[in-house]
Parts: C-alpha cells; sequence; structure tokens
C-alpha cells in the first residue's frame, strides 16, 4: 500500500471512529483520545490529518453531505410524480440515517451545532423537499389552497424531530414512522386524483439496496 | 432580604444566566466562568449551588419543566374539544419557547442530550399530546382510520424538529409555522363533521398574555 492509499484510510477510519463517538456520546463529551484509539491510530495520526475536534467533526460532516448527495441522486425521479419521489426520498434519508453512522452523526451535528457549523444538511435535506414540492405544484399535483412553504415545513420539521428523537429510542426512524407521517399527510396535501396513486410506504425504489454505500 | 431570600435568587439568576450562554454557545462551549460572571456573582457562589456543568443544565432542565407544566395546564380544556386544546397547546408551546430562554434552553438540552439527561421535557411533552390524541378518539373527533400513534409522532416530530431548526433561525418557531402545520394536518385527522369547527391558528386563548411567567 502506498503512502498516499495509507493516509485515505487513516482518515476514513478516523472519520468513521469520531462518528461513532459523536453518536453515542455527543460531540461534547467525545474526546480526540476515544477518537484515534477507536480508529487503531495513535494520537500523533490523527493530528497529522485533524487539527482540532471540530475539525474532526467537519469532516464527518462533509462526508455525510457527499453519502446524502450520493444516496438521494440515486432514487429515480424520472417517470415519478414529485410527491411519490419526496416519500421515497424521506423514507430513503431514514434508512441512511438508521444504517450509516457517519450520516447519521454528521446530520445531527448539523442540525445541533448552531453556528459552529460550516456544511449544512439540514439546509440539504430542506433544498431537496423545497425543489421537489415545487415541482409538485407544476405537475398540478398539490390540493387546491396548500401552501408550498406550510408542506416544505412540515417534511423538513418533522424529519430533523425524528432524528433528533431517535437518539433515545431507535424507533422514530422506523419505517413505519415515516409511513405514519405520509398517511396522516398525503390526503391533505395532493391534490383529490393524484391521492390514490401514491404509495405512503414508498414505492420499491424507496427501498433500495440497503447495501449500497457510497463510493 | 434574608440570608435564604438572596439564596433563592441567587439561584435563579445562574439558571438565567445558563440558559442564556447554552442557548447562545450551546452546552458544550457553555463555560461556569460565563455563568457566574453572567449571573453577577463569583465563582465560588455558583459552586456553593452547583457541582458542576451537568448540574446547572439539570437545574435548566427542571426549571423549564416546571414552566412547561404550569404553562400547559394554564390553556382551558374544558369545554374545548381536543383538537383544538392540541392545536391550543402547540402554539402555547411555541410562544414559551420564544421567549422565555430557560424553557427554550430546558428543551433543547432535553432533546439533544441522549443519555446526559434526568428530566426528559421531549417525553413530558409527548405526553400531553398523547392525552389529547386519545380524548380526541373518544370525542369521536379524528377521521375514520387515523392512526393516533402517527397523529402523536407526527406532532411531537415537528415540534421537536421546529424547536432544534430554530437555533439557526427563529422563524422556526413563528405562529405561521404551527398555524401552516396544523392546516396542513387537521383536515386529514379531524373527522369531517369536526373540521370546519377548528382554528388551525390558534383559539384566543392559545395566544394568552405573553407575560404570563412562571410563579
Amino acid at each position: 500500500m502506498s503512502q498516499q492509499e495509507r493516509a485515505v484510510r487513516t482518515q476514513a477510519a478516523l472519520i468513521r471512529a469520531a462518528a461513532e463517538m459523536f453518536d453515542r456520546h455527543g460531540y461534547e463529551k467525545a474526546s480526540l483520545n476515544d477518537i484515534s484509539s477507536g480508529a487503531g491510530v495513535s494520537r500523533g495520526a490523527l493530528h497529522f490529518h485533524f487539527d482540532s475536534k471540530a475539525e474532526v467533526a467537519f469532516a464527518v460532516e462533509s462526508a455525510a453531505a457527499r453519502t446524502l448527495r450520493w444516496v438521494m441522486d440515486g432514487v429515480p425521479s424520472k417517470d415519478v410524480c414529485a410527491l411519490q419521489c419526496l416519500t421515497d426520498l424521506s423514507h430513503r434519508l431514514v434508512q441512511l440515517l438508521l444504517w450509516d453512522v457517519v450520516v447519521r452523526a454528521g446530520f445531527l451535528l448539523s442540525c445541533e451545532a448552531g453556528s459552529r457549523v460550516r456544511t449544512d444538511l439540514c439546509q440539504q435535506w430542506r433544498s431537496y423537499v423545497h425543489g421537489l414540492v415545487l415541482r409538485a405544484a407544476q405537475e398540478k399535483a398539490l390540493a387546491p389552497g396548500v401552501s408550498q412553504e406550510s408542506v416544505v415545513n412540515a417534511v423538513v420539521g418533522a424529519t430533523v424531530g425524528f432524528v433528533v428523537l431517535s437518539r433515545a429510542d431507535k424507533q422514530w426512524l422506523a419505517a413505519r414512522t415515516v409511513t405514519g407521517f405520509w398517511r396522516l399527510l398525503l390526503p391533505s396535501l395532493a391534490d383529490p386524483r393524484t391521492v390514490a396513486g401514491l404509495d405512503p410506504a414508498g414505492t420499491r425504489s424507496a427501498h433500495g439496496d440497503p447495501g449500497r454505500t457510497a463510493p
């Protein structure tokens, strides 16, 4: 293995170990010692890659943002109506948050950090939701009088809430939680002509290969 | 002023100063020095009341829980149907979170802390929502086939999400955000015979005296 390959592997191991520590103990309690020993490297090796805990957190958030973008872009949107696509995307997000500790830690860091954050995953998620609600309006798939802003707020608010609450109880990220949310919301927000064709549990593409990981 | 009165005042000042620090900088960055100087007392006076930052955080959460209970119990529920009461309560919660830094800091600490927490304000809020959804079912005010669990999850998930997102942008706690949420949700969850009588913006009692503070 070349020196460069080794450095890339060490960095990936540090990001994963840091995500596990942030996820388990929160940012405040995670120590650089725990992170380096979790990755099986020396404290010196950690400092070769990162200057501070804030730098490690930024790397976790950046890696999470890349994976989020990769997975979201992988959900088929062609020939799928925007509201179904939005439902599918939210199921994919929740699965990703359950399976991928880097995405979960990055998303929580980003939502909870206030001003520290430089990569805003919540904002990234919001822009996916916003784009699809806009497309739904263009498709005339929203019920008359429904405010696009309210739909975006309800979807982003609930998903962020589910992730934060999942800290104490993983059931908040169960597929049935998300399905229940859409079963409630879709009849109000979708045009009566479209609602019957929508599946609150997500289409097959929403529950794609759980093993699909970022490149 | 007696010594006891002085001690009570100092403790209240410390709790308020701590809440402001937690709210502004997050738990991790708030220092005991900043908290004591924010309260205008010496570090020794702080240590007379609290052993550690975790103890201060617990005091903030406990004070927030008391205020939450006091305000929620003050929202009239007699002669008001349960779904309107739930809508009113969520408006009251959001106002309280905007106005009262101790409640806001306590709620955020409680939602974000994972295992550190001993007073769970999210759980307390969930039990209010749960009780009212149960009452709505007994009043036969829920639409046929609506799952009580899904309603509780949607309301608790969205409100927790709004609070967390308000860290970066206070608009998430604006009355129009909450009204928009209920305008979307109520037509799906309420029985068609009740929905017309419900006000998503909250009745007058939801927007009671902003100056009402805990005793």
